[in-house]
């Protein structure tokens, strides 16, 4: 690192994670990035690729093969399953490594192999990993050297349910998410459900009782609790590009009331800059963190005794994917935590 | 009635709802559009306020006060509620009321009051009033002289859940419906929210634990059981014009499995011409019911135990709403049921 | 053909052209779908590939090489180019063939093989072939074995400009068409730019000065005026998934005004129930045609003297495509012409 | 003007100019948002108005009468036309001025007069107005106390175009200019055209040969080229919130070729930071600018002759208002123009 710059490299930077690290790297001081891969479009220009960020001055995209590791600072892996495994077993020790994909996110290597179908590549590699929600494990990640982002999804969910389940205020038993996300979310890959005159003007729902994400989001809230904790998660497909929207259901524990709740989340997010409770009567909507690392949390009473109504909203590519890889690099690298991060939502 | 064509009223005409009665009446053998009222626009072509159907032949918008009811068979009303009241108590008796406002929904004239923030001004109408449910008051419909259609939530809701309360499959206590719609739900007024800048790219939540339709759907499901249903109901609003999606998380009755519950489903619709339970393995969202007066609903087991979750989804200006209102036109006429009806689902 | 049923084959009906054929033959009383093919879904229930139309009884799909053509009375192709003059050189003769691909459109097989990269493979039968603009080769196309229906471009170009350049009202050499479509015009194959996450909220230009309907519309045109005549057409696409818009801008002929545009146009189309001039203060635009076989014009005077700005507006996939198609049909077995395509736009 | 930062104030601070003045504002290091003024919701949080600014320290909403001109060194103005011109004569001399309404742009008061139909209230002060197309008026702007920011369309058009006439390049009586605007271009006003559920998967024109940014456009093109230049100019409405995109068809000057016009168009901008002509192959949408104050050109030989198509792209709402307002006052102060518009644009 000279001029305080840290050297930053991309691994799959043709994915819209990839361009969104790209676009806040732009706001960045202190990053530097100079290595981009993408396999299938290495020799090409980034602004090929991605034109609306032809103004930047990036270096090509190459191949992983074609890295050199020795001058990077910190790593951004934005790989499939599977494969970063292989390849942070590979890397140089001094790199810092924030991966973006499944790969290193479940402690039990075991259930990792269930819900991602192979063995796990480097199981001791994930003993070390520390998962990267940054405000509940900022001192972990500290001193990390890998750090597993979390899922778009366990970022919403978790951000509002831990607080929760740490001060004991929810039946465990009783939790039932109802999630929405937009298009982005499934990716850049060709798929026909995806398409414009498929997904435009049209709302599904997939993954039922079988998303990758319950598993991760069960691992974080158990932590927070204590003790096993199951959840219903059921995902949605939304006609729009950015942005995640959680609707939870849940039954208070004995003695606990809506204030309660809302007390617990305010204390919680107090001093967070990205993280907050609306007040009553504020709406909550993905409108209001459109492009920023804000998540925006909002908790109400039902009309039947004893059960409340959570919500949680952010935008799946930056809080829930490379903004908030970006607060990590931030933390593991002693910068302030919003360094890059201070744009303001997007509205309209 | 002439030349077996009833002589139609359309109260309330500039709405969505009131254009796609009009809409669908065009490929209605049977119905002849021969009043249609719209206070604030008397006096003008229907063409100038909606110019989509300046192809067919129609009468004039004028005044309620000036509409000529003799002449009239039937009466479609889409006012805001409470007026309809005073409008239907008011109508000679031979012209049979199909109403698609909120105001002869609730049987109850206390529960009414509450919701509605006035006294019912006919609650002795109320009383003759038969919920118009096609597939399951079929046969009250059929000698109604006033029918309430349902809101389209409910619609939605109690095709998926009143054959399974009635087989008692379900645990009442436990219902959490979170519910989405489409933009026209929100009707033609002017709102900032529901703005193209604001409402596009955007998801939100409205109306939390206060939506007028929950004690509709809590009426009809306490019918279907036979004691009390209270229900957690939450909407939210989707980027999309049309389409309404119900996902509802329930816990099964004791020694209920998942293929009781697709069994009931199957069997309660088996022949009906707009309601479809899909088929394991097909999809299930709005684009495949936009435009038509299809229903289609889905069922599935969680990954919790005992747990189910269950899809259904319309359009919300057909099946739950003016669609719905001609399919009991037509029960209450003795026509075919799916007389105008049978256009397929615009995809995309 | 029995019971006075047409019986119907579609080829390629996977695609977005076969599916909204499938819908529109549900209204016509005279259509018998018996045969549809797609090759790569061969096997599938057609409900596999479009779930909105699984209300119907529909044949599944088969290879066109398993397609028995003796039972059949009429053919829609909708094939990619180059693939349907072979297939339509080995039918037997007794089966009318409407088709839909560019493959029988350009009368001059060299500019075929200019614009479409290869040699005609039956240029024979493009001597016998109809260009199936309804309104304007209405008596060709009734005795015609093999009707080449227009592109979606030049269907709205032509309907717009045949009867003004047919009068000699224009300078034809001062025509330029600027091309408005929604994203169903790209098809259902998967392209990264036809991707939600891409075209939503977004509008760009594509085949700039190289547009294959190009020549397609100048052939026509040539026809209309009587000597050859040469235009700018650039397309754009819009977030929508139905619906064309074409803004034409041109110099009037000598001693001509803006009425005598208005006058063409409305006798042209006096009597056709598909084609209108909106009259002065009606706005234009395709939500007044979506789902519909109509086509919408209008006609202004620029600020400029001399100058006429005219608009036109269908749905791509209705009279721009398959509702062009069966009005094609109607008009070559002798049915009332808008028989099945009397569906009412759907707005919104 | 204490510790570097400007005091700023926004009038007319609730429309949607004025949030996306606030959004860049937060990450603009040397501005200081004093005073926001908005009648209408004088008294209420600006978070009220604009939850998506809630994480901003911003004074609240207060009439325009209460505001303490004193303390400031700048204000913008978002006023509606004609309220400006009153306000800004009677503002302390020592304020500068950055208007973003039509009240200062056209040189001429009495073409002001007939396109917005009452006398101009301050003649005076439209004599001492620098037009801040920033680009090509940068000297003037430097040291102007009032400047008069374009209109979104004319913003992209002359940035196009006023290279190009200057030159001599093109045929002045032949520019035909085809706009297409998202939604935020129609204001938050409520009108009924701009509901989502009307607007959503529509596209139509407005204003056709009658809108008021077409003198503008003539005004600054008469200008570069030293004679007076009449334009066709047609916009349209197109479903997406943000973006501009202006198709322009035009005959070259005698002797001019497609390279003279891409040399002129890259000479021009090349060390402009936010204006760019696209390279050959590259696209040009508004996805490419969404959120940043860049604008893209791009250019064209038709297949006739002496006939070129030139495209621009910007977003309306950033480079056609609040960003190169910025823009202007970072000039007029004397700071790097591209202080707090390094954000580059957001794709998906």
């Amino acid at each position: 690192m000279t001029d305080n710059k840290l050297k930053v490299g991309i691994l799959g930077a043709s994915g819209y994670t990839g361009a969104d690290l790209v676009r806040l790297a732009a706001s960045h001081p202190n990053m530097q990035l100079s290595v981009l891969t993408a396999n299938s479009h290495a020799g090409k220009k980034y602004a090929d690729v991605y034109p609306h960020l032809a103004n930047m001055n990036l270096p090509d995209l190459i191949k992983i093969e074609d890295a050199n590791w020795a001058d990077l600072d910190v790593i951004f892996c934005g790989l499939p399953h599977g494969t970063t495994q292989k390849i942070v077993a590979s890397l140089p020790k001094h790199v810092k490594v924030i991966d973006l994909s499944a790969d290193f996110r479940l402690r039990n290597t075991e259930t990792y192999n269930e819900w991602y179908g192979h063995q796990h590549f480097a199981p001791e590699l994930q003993k070390g990993a520390v998962y990267g929600l940054s405000e509940h494990y900022r001192d972990d990640i500290k001193n990390a050297n890998l750090v597993a982002c979390p899922g778009c999804y366990p970022t919403a969910v978790l951000l509002l349910l831990i607080p929760l389940l740490k001060a004991k205020l929810l039946d465990e038993k009783s939790l039932i998410i109802d999630a929405k996300s937009g298009l982005t979310g499934a990716g850049r890959g060709l798929k026909l459900n995806t398409l414009f005159a498929e997904a435009g003007e049209s709302m599904s729902v997939y993954g039922v009782a079988g998303h990758r994400h319950a598993p991760e989001i069960e691992q974080e809230l158990s932590v927070a609790l204590g003790s096993d904790v199951q959840v219903s998660f059921t995902p949605h497909l939304i006609p729009m590009s950015r942005g995640e929207f959680i609707s939870t259901y849940a039954n208070v524990a004995a003695g606990v009331d809506i204030n309660d709740i809302k007390n617990c989340l305010r204390q919680a997010y107090l001093d967070e800059p990205f993280v907050r409770l609306q007040t009553d009567g504020a709406g909550i909507g993905t409108q209001y963190v459109r492009g920023s690392n804000h998540c925006l949390l909002s908790a109400h009473q039902d009309r039947i005794d004893g059960r409340v109504i959570l919500f949680s909203t952010l935008d799946n590519l930056v809080k829930g994917s490379s903004g908030q890889a970006i607060q990590n690099m931030n933390i593991m690298f002693g910068f302030e935590e919003t360094l890059g991060l201070t744009q303001q939502p997007m509205f309209p």
